[in-house]
């Protein structure tokens, strides 16, 4: 079997088991990098939706331009100039997620059949993103048109870019696709600079409500470098016309504020310092479940090494054992646990790397944490003794 | 200055024109191409979204499969059942709205420049994708590896495609993506059966609630040939991972019925009958408006030409005069109304066709429309003066 076909085959057989995971109750499931549904809104969701309808003309429910409601571009514009990039609501693009911001970046970004730089560990939709369009996955800066890179929290390992990397990144003269999705998770607090600061001309910066609010609304946004504005907007009316009415409609009245307060406020104000202490809160709530997942990692499974994480969802952990990938998230299925294989966020898996996995906190009940890695413990136990037996495929 | 330039800067002429038309409450909109508000179940959809918010994990919020919610697909594949297609809930994604099925589909079916073949008047945001991608408009079928065609009812004509067209689609041996988003507006009644119920295996099938429930929620979907079905749902989750999930849910929820009927019905059952006698309103709603409009222009531009549509949303009108598109469009917004230029429906603008354009009933107040009419009839006149003057560009 030619081996683009059996990667095809063993990321298939990888799906397979996170599905029948995730549709089962009985199964701690510490993969997917969901955000806590316990940190939704929903009840001042409810309320937004309600008045949204009640809008004359019910934008949220009609038609509406490609570039995205202005209420929400000033907003996200202003939240990035107050870490210091010079950006207008005219610059941004809301998009369908950050997932189209990324994907109409790359397009603009890399030619067809071009290198685009990476982390060596990556955002799993993006090495698909990547396959999808010939794209080829290179490691070095040298001689790459194009990069991605996650430089405020990088997924999955959780941590910042280090001041060299974001260095080497802005000397490069590369486009560079800024996905800043969980910048606004870093532990310590306020995100730091974007690059788009440093590089307005060459940075295609991504973000998304997705972590900090809910994904479910579907509402990015990108910043494409001024000459590329115009094909962005091309692109996207061409992808979707249009992000979701209704999410821009709900979020844009949740952002101004409660009913009571809407009077005074607007997006530049009181839902501002709202959506502030929101992310306030939203730091130590997830510090405090990486905090309770790396004990129980320590406990259960002391061989695994792992850096606790500056922020964002998981924990990305890794094994000098050799072990059957499918077989030990089989054997973790079985005894009531999920995690996401390492492979998923390789774009190469034969080089030999240790064996890694992405845990993820975000969404774990903290009670069921211990039992989580204790079944892990078992499941890892399983793996390595049938290790010795099975070749790594 | 190159044709490709000039064609371009004439459609942000137009689409200038048309902005500051549609942000003018002054103006009576023909333009656009847009559901009556009216028709926005407004108050239902609310309580759907409320008890959405109330469903356990609030899955309407949080990140979803790429395929989207097995009771929509259900649904969307049901109503292709009764109209002789075999089609199930597997063979069914969801997608971010009709464009985003289309795009899917085009990358599937036409290869990078290859031939696309059409009618001669056309979907403006097909067009644009054409472009984007670097594909050629045809409008024979000989040699083309695909085509588009909206065979039930047409945008911009209004007309369903005629058996021999049909035929001639069916007998090409090309792709062919069916665009279906006006089917159910036929007038008449229930839609004809689609192209997919004959040639499953060439038929790439899409469709949307924006014309009969709401854009806003950007809810469409999209049945490969089954042998694309991998391929499209990798292509829509590289694009955006999956359409918005409370769109989704709250669909979901409206067309189960409302909260009271809720414990005895399903998406099959009370749901389906309510869906269709909302589209027993919906045609007559909008027929009425056609008759409406038919008649003002008849009265007020007895020289235009016209067929009365069958269906959907709008007017397409012609007149042999010869007039500047852009000041005639810029009169029509100085009088007071708006329309949607002929040009933008059509590949090429240089062969000599009769000036045509789209005049939409769907989304003006009949009250209006015979002033409407009035105020177009003043601007086509001074157009007409000015028409002998400057040459057609």
């Amino acid at each position: 079997m030619a081996p683009a076909r059996r990667t095809h085959d063993a990321r298939q057989t990888l799906e397979h088991l996170l599905r029948e995971a995730a549709a089962n109750e009985k199964v701690i499931g510490f993969a997917g990098g969901l955000p806590s549904e316990k940190l939704f809104p929903r009840s001042r969701l409810a309320r937004a939706f309600v008045r949204a309808m009640a809008r004359a003309g019910a934008p949220g429910l009609q038609y509406g331009w490609a570039e995205g409601s202005v209420g929400l571009r000033a907003f996200f514009a202003e939240r990035l100039g107050r870490r210091g990039a010079q950006v207008t609501a005219d610059d941004v693009i809301v998009t369908s997620g950050a997932q189209q911001a990324i994907a109409i970046a790359l397009q603009l970004a890399a030619p067809r059949g071009g290198r685009v730089a990476l982390d060596d560990d990556t955002y799993p939709a993006l090495l698909d993103l990547l396959r999808a369009r010939g794209l080829r996955p290179v490691s070095t800066l040298d001689a790459a048109p194009c990069a991605y890179a996650m430089p405020a929290i990088a997924n999955p390992c959780g941590h910042g870019a280090s001041p060299s990397r974001r260095r080497d990144l802005l000397d490069s003269g590369a486009f560079v696709v800024e996905d800043d999705a969980y910048a606004d998770l870093h532990f310590a607090g306020p995100p730091p600079p974007p690059l788009l600061a440093q590089a307005r001309e060459r940075v295609f910066h991504v973000g998304t409500l997705s972590k900090i609010l809910c994904p479910g609304l579907r509402i990015g946004w990108l910043v494409p470098p001024p000459i590329f504005r115009e094909r962005a907007l091309a692109l996207k009316q061409g992808a979707d016309l249009q992000a979701s009415s209704l999410g821009q409609a709900v979020v844009e009245d949740y952002l101004s504020g409660s009913g009571v307060r809407r009077a005074s406020s607007s997006l530049a104000g009181n839902g501002r310092l709202d959506f502030d202490a929101r992310l306030v809160r939203l730091r130590t709530f997830y510090r405090r479940r990486a905090e309770t997942l790396a004990q129980a990692i320590a406990c259960h499974l002391p061989s695994w090494r792992f850096a606790f994480p500056e922020g964002g969802f998981a924990i990305w952990a890794s094994t000098e054992e050799r072990l059957d990938e499918a077989g030990f998230l089989a054997a973790a299925v079985e005894e009531g646990v999920s995690f996401d294989p390492g492979s998923q966020f390789r774009a190469d898996s034969r080089d030999g790397r240790p064996t890694a996995l992405r845990l993820c906190f975000s969404s774990v009940n903290p009670v069921k944490v211990d039992e989580g890695m204790r079944r892990l413990a078992r499941a890892f136990r399983r793996a390595v003794r049938r290790g010795a037996a099975t070749p790594r495929s």
